[in-house]
Order: C-alpha cells, then structure tokens, then sequence
C-alpha cells in the first residue's frame, strides 16, 4: 500500500502554479520556435529499440526504459527525442522537401543509476533543421535557443559552442586507437585534464600536436582563442572546423548576440551522432546545461538518404529551476475567485459564473450550505490562492464580496458585476 | 532495418498542420478547465502498478504496458489518468483543503489486442473535482463538457447521462450472484440486448423488475423517461439516482444546455469505480464516445481518506477525427514566409527576419547560392505551404516578392516591409 501515494524513483507530479508555469514556458517556447519556421510534430512515447540503438549514437542501451509489444519486439521509451524526428523526416519527407524544420515538445525517459537524483522523466522542447549544411543554419540555431531562453525570461546565460569535426580532425591526425580515443573523450567529457596529460603522455606525439591539447585546456572562451589555434593544426577538418567558427560568430554578430556566446574546442558531448558544431548553454542555479545541440550529418543516412541536419533540445525542467533559483517570476492566472451557490439562486449564480468566464476571469463555484456563512470559507480560500469570495444575497440583486485578504466584506451590484450597468 | 522508418503497431507520428490543429484545440480545451477553476497537473508517464491494480476499477491488467525499475518494481505506462490524480490529491491535498479542482492533458496508454485499428497511445484531456458531491458538481462537468466540445468548434453533439448508482441499486435488490451480475453488465456495455432478455428469463425475478429491465432497452432518451422509473423501482438508491438525475437535467437549465443532454439508465461504462452520474458524449463522423466520465466517490478512500469525486475526459484524438469527418476547420498559422539570403546581404536579411517575427509574421530564412533563381524555389515553397518569398536585392533597399500562388513578382522597399516607414 506504500506505494499508493508515491511516484516511481525519478519521475514526479507538477501541479497547480508550478505547471501553470511551466505550461506558459512551454508554450512561449514554441511560439517563437514557430516564428523561426519551425513546424510542430509529436511522437509516439515508445519506439523500436532500433531507432536508438548504439549505431545511433543516442543513449546507452542500459539507460533505456524498454517493453514489449504483443510481437515480442523491444520497444524504448524515447530517451532522446532527434533520432525519432529522424525517422519521421525519413518517413514523410522527400530530398525534394528539404530544408525542412521541425519543433516538439515531450517527455523523454532516461534511466540513469548512476545518479538517484537526476529525473528519469524529462521534458525537451527543441528543434531540427533539415537539409541546410550552411552556417547560416547553425547560427539560426544559436539565435533561436538565445530567443527562447530571452522569451522565458532568462538574460544571463551563456552558450558554449564547439565542434565535433575540429577534435575528429585532430584525432585522425594523430591516429589514436580506438579504445585510446574513447578514453580520451572520456576525460575530456568530465573535463579531467590531469587524467588526459597523464594519457598523453605515455601517446606518440609531435611537439606541436602536445601544444594543442595543452591549450585545449586553457583556451576556451573567446573567438580569438579559437583562431589562435588555426596555426597549430595542420589537417584539414580542424582547420576547416575553426573557419566554420569564425563565420559563425560573423553571422552571431548580425543577430547581435554575440555576447551569449563563448567557446570551447575542447567541447565533448555523450551523443555520438554530431559531425560538426556542439553547443551547450548554461546559465546560474543550475549545473546542467539547459541546453544542448549540434548539428549531425549523418544521422539522416542510417535511416534513409543522405541529408545535413542541425537542432537543440531546452530542458524544460531545467529553465524552471534556473527561473526558480535566479528568483526570476513567470506570470501565470491562477483562480482567483470563488462564487458560493445556494440552490435557490442556483440561476442566477450561474448567469453570472458564464458571464463572468466569458470575460476572462477563472471562477470556481460552489454549493454552499444554507447555514454555512461566508467567513467559514476564508481560510480554504486562503490556502486555494482565492482572493476574493462573492455571494449573490438572496435579494437577488447585490453581491456581497469578501475580500480574502484582509476579511473585508462589501455589496456590489450584481449588474455591475457582471458588465450589464 | 525495415523498423527503423516505422513506430510500433497503435501509435503514430503527428506533424504540421495537423498536429498544430491539435495543440490549438488543446490549448482552447485547457483554457475552458482553467476558467471553470480547475489548475493544471501533470503525473508520470508511468506509475507503480498498485495505483492501477484490479481493485481500483480502471483497466485491465492484460491491457496495460508494463516495465520494470531497477528495484524490480512492476511499472506501468498510465492506462487512465484518473487514478493517478487521485494519488496526487491524496499526497498533496488534506480533508480541508477540498474542494480541489484538477485539470490535465497527456497520453494514456491502452494496449488493446482486440482491435487492432484503436491506438495504443492516445491524448486525453480531462478535468477532476474533489470533495464535492453536490449536483451542481455533476451539472458543473456537464457544462464544462459541452463548452470545451464548443470551444473546439463542434456544436452537434450529445452526451448520454446514465447512473451507475440507479444500476447497483436495482441489482443490490434483485441480489443476482456476482457471476450473473458481471454478464448483464457486459450484455448492457455491448448493448446486446436480445442476450440480456434470454440471461434474464432464467431468473427469478418479480413481474415488477422484469417491467424494470424491459423499459430499460427502450426507455433512454428523455428526462421524462427517466422520471416514469420513478414509480418502477423500489429500492431507495435507484430512486435517488433518479431524483439526482432529475436535479442536474434542471441545473443543466441554468446553463442553458438541457438541449445537449439525453438520458440513458441502462448505461455501463468499463470503468468500475463509478458511483455515480456516468456519461458520454458523441457526435457525428466517430462511432466512440469523444467524452466519458462519472461520479466516483469511493476511489479515494482506496488511496488515502474519504472523498467525493467527478470528473471527465476528453479523447483529443477523437474531438480531431470529428472535426475532420465534419468539414470544420480549425485556424492554425503556418509558416508562409520564405526569406532567400545571400551571404553579404545576411546582416540586413537577418535584421529584416528578427523585425518580421517580432510582428508576429513566422518566417524562415533560406541561403540562397549566388546562381539560384528565386524561381527555382517555387516548387519547393508550394510544397511546404509557403505564400511568399522575399529577397532582398543587391542594393539592399528593396525586396523582391514572389507570389507562390501565381508566380507574379514585385517589389517592395525594405524599409515599408519593416515597417520602418
């Protein structure tokens, strides 16, 4: 029976002006996703194990929720929502199609050991741009994270920027072993930069390729750093990585953000799927990022055909501690007031109930007993965020009115009351 | 590889127009729950398996998708929402803070094997109201059925009222063996009810309650109807359900809504936990019921304390069939811009592009390779829905329009389009 009042480990209930607020993020979220382009999609909750398998580059398998259909297939719930945007793109859309953008809205479900507080249960909204390989399209990715995170009220955030090729490029280069590069990755994911020397140190290496990884660690931040390190690498895909960059931020300018952004070539993300810029966008009261994304090239590939992609998932979940933390408000309407019925007047309370919903205002009624008096009700109100209380008087032609706060109680019109004087 | 463009049987990808159509009606429906004072909740996707056990009446447990936690937990993916708030209610909420009103919208997951066309995942948006049994409760969901199915866009509709109190009254008296009794409701869920008459010939019943039975298949439709039980049955909770019955037919005249409304006393629904009203609404172009819901005032008591409870369901999915099969549209906006920048001129097309969302418009942006003609994109934007596509000429102050529709093209100043004149 214990388990009749509680959730799950990881997952929780929202409610009441927490999910009023996070309804409105939501749907300022998607508003200016949609005023970029972005059409909407949904998916279905649980898919073909399949689509996320390792090849994919998702989640670890073991960090999957999976069940089973009547036939005996696996299915997942989604951990990750890009792959199944993938399919859909593969699915309904023709090469002739492309560019095309797309934004949602929906759980995602992890299920992580590793650590007990993290939720199992998370809300992603994002977007993914199809079939554009421009660096105009990674910069109006860049721009429409920066849009939402402004819409939902956040101005001090920052995005760190990466690139996936630049630190392939290099690897390849170099020629690791497989098993060294994952380690590698490893290290730099968990930005463990004395492990990684470590590493290193026992790895063939030219002089110049050490120089690289030593400022790896300490050169991030500006685009001048970033430039700086074009004179160190000597294979093409970095260096073609960090012009990327600087037409990039070029573009950034053009939106005026530039100042959101930073960079960081020594950026690793857990999606293998990315083939070229990453970002993360951070901001205060959270350590997580609140957003991430990159753009993957080849993901399209292992579905269907050959298409660019870019796109990025908010943490819904995230935004909302960050908000809370940063003591940032988001205004929602709760119901603010109570119609107290008796039977007899049951007409006319209700007259006034549609009338008064019409015009906008959430109203609640209730049934009140004949010997209950409106002063019984004040401390429910007060603990249901109700300010004020009305009670048609039996006149039927004056409301009483008591104010929540301070006790009060005035008559009204019920004419005025409802927009008829 | 063949699953990798599929979703699993039951559950389908929704996009574009039509799933914009979907989170406008969401949104209307959301925004009538709110008004009537109902706050918004949202649970799990999946609970413990207890919350949805046969005891507490919602759907059968070979219907359910379960998973396990890592601690060996049955899991399930939420059938009914119901319960789940019920859980929520009886966390959160004391005795005195009630009445509470919850309102919600989310996927239930059914996995149906005997039909396989019903979808295994569909939308449900629903409102709760606890520690309320008055009929103005009852009449309250009534109202705020018929104004979300309103607010949608429907206006033919009608929803069955049943009693599932008048029903346990009449068999609480006749006292048929749970067996027996189990059958009938099943003949009288499939309205099957040559199968009924035949069950019912084998048992003892007085000339009265076969009277009873027979008005039963005939006598639904009318409020009148319902009263001429009145003098039939004898047992005092049957004939209360027909005096409620008949209170909430003349609360629904307060509303306005009696049109609305039918009655039908031999209605069962699939849910056990009803005690009280039941009902369903239906409209044309959709054999289900779009709306069901009920009185269950003993389900908390499973859970926590005692507590009245009503409320309803909407089935999105079905509200959006209806409206389809009906020819009745519902206003979405989609993108129907298409901006062609060149890479020099991308300070101004961007400029051009934030003004033109900051007014509301949905745009995209598109890089346009130097020798592409604006031409070249007509097939491209027909397919997508775009109307226009605008290029801002090398000189920077004008813009070329192209009319999608007609393939005309002229131009307009930059500085008029932005409004800056």
């Amino acid at each position: 029976m214990k388990q009749m009042m509680h959730t799950p480990e990881g997952v929780r209930d929202i409610y009441n002006s927490e999910c009023a607020r996070k309804l409105t993020l939501e749907n300022r979220i998607r508003k200016v996703m949609n005023s970029y382009g972005y059409e909407d999609i949904q998916t279905p909750t649980f898919e073909f194990f399949e689509i996320f398998k390792k090849e994919r580059g998702s989640v670890a398998s073991n960090e999957m929720f999976k069940l089973f259909d009547s036939e005996g297939n696996t299915l997942v719930l989604r951990p990750d929502m890009t792959p199944s945007i993938v399919r859909c793109v593969s699915k309904y859309y023709e090469p002739a199609d492309l560019p095309v953008r797309l934004c949602y809205n929906g759980s995602t479900f992890i299920n992580d050991r590793s650590y007990r507080l993290r939720l199992k249960e998370s809300t992603d909204a994002g977007a993914e741009l199809f079939g554009d390989d421009s660096v105009a399209a990674d910069a109006e990715m860049i721009a429409c994270v920066v849009d939402c995170l402004r819409a939902c009220g956040l101005s001090d955030f920052q995005i760190d920027i990466g690139s996936a090729s630049f630190l392939s490029g290099l690897f390849e280069e170099i020629g690791f072993t497989e098993e060294t590069e994952a380690q590698i990755r490893r290290f730099m994911l968990s930005k463990n930069f004395f492990a990684l020397e470590s590493l290193l140190l026992k790895e063939n290496l030219t002089s110049r390729q050490r120089e690289v990884f030593n400022r790896l660690q300490i050169y991030s931040g500006t685009i001048q750093q970033v430039l700086g390190m074009e004179a160190l690498v000597k294979n093409e895909k970095s260096r073609e990585a960090i012009r990327r960059l600087k037409a990039l931020y070029k573009m950034l300018g053009c939106y005026g953000m530039e100042k959101y952004v930073s960079f960081d070539l020594a950026m690793v993300t857990g999606y293998q799927y990315y083939t070229g810029i990453i970002f993360n966008a951070y901001t205060y009261g959270t350590g997580n990022a609140i957003v991430s994304g990159g753009r993957y090239d080849t993901l399209m590939s292992q579905f269907s055909y050959d298409a660019p992609a870019v796109g990025f998932k908010i943490s819904v979940d995230g935004v909302m501690t960050a908000l809370d933390r940063q003591k940032i408000s988001v205004d929602v309407s709760m119901t603010e007031t109570l119609l107290l019925m008796e039977p007899e007047q049951a007409e006319k309370c209700i007259a006034m109930a549609c009338r008064l919903r019409s015009r906008g205002i959430r109203l609640a009624v209730l049934q009140k007993p004949e010997d209950r008096k409106l002063e019984d009700y004040l401390e429910y109100a007060k603990k249901s965020g109700i300010a004020q209380i009305y009670y048609i008087n039996r006149s039927g032609t004056n409301v009483t009115v008591l104010n929540v706060k301070n006790g009060t109680k005035n008559t009204e019109e019920l004419a005025e009351l409802m927009g008829d004087k």
